[in-house]
């Protein structure tokens, strides 16, 4: 099988537009087939504020309301999604935004309301990726903005990094797949001050005990939890990487 | 050469929840390929203003600084189209948003500035419509926003009747392409307070006497001159009519 690298991007890396360039750059160094899913939270929590809209994160997630599913559909969807785009097409790398209603890519459901509602968001029911291979064997570049939809007419957002691993498993059935979080730090750090403390290689065993211990903690959880589940299903290869090293393949490597 | 149906749908049109709905049941019903190109100019404006942002208008075009490229790439891009791509969905037409940045789709020059600086507006170079020829020839339908890029990195903001009648003579070498500009009126009206008044066939004869009359003024002016335009270069049929007939082909034909 074809190899396909997807490369999940969120935080500051896509906030700033030198850090933006930078990856970017890299991106355009990683051979064969690829896909690039991006977040944009505090880019949506931004405009939000000016616009008067209050942000409410619950563990780390985004409370949708209908303005605030407005706000991240103009963020997402718009701003840092073409804004991409339009500079990887920049380096002759021949790019296409999306969200998971172009091609009905990505169905979701909303979350039904148990201890907390958190309105628009989706979680994933389906990934329908006849049309995406058919894009990517024409060597177009897919660049994803976290936002499914619901199959009703109702978009909803989506956590990028759920979205990045949802589209690696249902893609390992046609592609060699390797799965890359690229954030600020180089990798899992057992000591966040320390970038030289890098996990290289992660097991599950390893992970639950950094968890206990809150070595591992916070956004890093899902994350990681998403990753060992995409290994699970067949995804070949999982890492945890800064902008540097998405073209080396250095740093935390689920196994 | 199989027939291409290009609809541009503009003014309260696209604006309004009810009528956007009305619009999408009817271009569902247009048979055969088929294009969506939108507007949304009146929502940009609303949201520019909850932003704190000042709208400039000369002559009906919107004068874009970075502050409202930053709103147009929000509103055009996201918020617009992707809430027409997820109802298209939900009618079961397979629809991908798109701007003239995605797939190198359409390539513009920042409008040199001579008596007026319109800031981040493009006129159109070049169309480049090879992969999306390969979307159409697989049923999908794009939806296009009035979106640019410059090929340097920069998004541009294109009025929306420009985008659809340069698509239109561009995808005229490989369809046979029918132009529809659908606003409110149900054609070019001799008297804009009377709906019957609908002028059937339009001349560019008669355009001109109008025109020097005042009997066609404004916004039409340039809409129509577009539409002249694409018929000389290859369009088999321009028409301008509103959502209710679109399907039935009745209102203004440019003859």
């Amino acid at each position: 099988m074809d190899k396909l690298t997807i490369i999940k991007v969120g935080g500051k890396v896509v906030e700033e537009p030198e850090s933006l360039d930078a990856l970017l750059t890299q991106f355009n160094k990683v051979s064969g087939n690829k896909i690039l899913v991006h977040g944009g939270g505090r880019t949506a929590t931004e405009i939000a504020g000016r616009l008067g809209i209050e942000t409410k994160m619950v563990d780390g997630r985004r409370i949708t309301d209908a303005a605030m599913l407005e706000v991240v559909t103009m963020v997402y969807g718009g701003l840092v999604n073409k804004r991409i785009v339009a500079q990887l097409q920049a380096q002759n790398c021949n790019a296409i935004g999306l969200t998971g209603a172009d091609l009905d890519l990505i169905r979701a459901k909303k979350r039904p309301v148990k201890d907390i509602d958190y309105g628009f968001v989706g979680d994933v029911d389906e990934v329908n990726s006849s049309e995406l291979r058919l894009l990517i064997n024409e060597n177009i570049i897919p660049v994803i903005a976290p936002l499914t939809h619901d199959g009703n007419g109702n978009l909803l957002n989506t956590n990028a990094d759920t979205i990045a691993s949802e589209l690696a498993t249902e893609l390992a059935g046609h592609f060699s797949v390797y799965l890359f979080y690229c954030f600020e730090k180089r990798g899992v750090l057992t000591n966040p001050d320390d970038e030289s403390s890098v996990i290289y290689d992660l097991d599950i065993s390893l992970f639950n005990k950094y968890k206990n211990e809150g070595v591992i903690s916070e956004g890093m959880i899902p994350k990681l939890e998403n990753g060992f589940n995409a290994k699970l299903k067949g995804v070949k290869e999982v890492l945890i990487t800064n902008a540097e090293n998405i073209a080396t393949g250095r740093g935390t490597r689920l196994v």
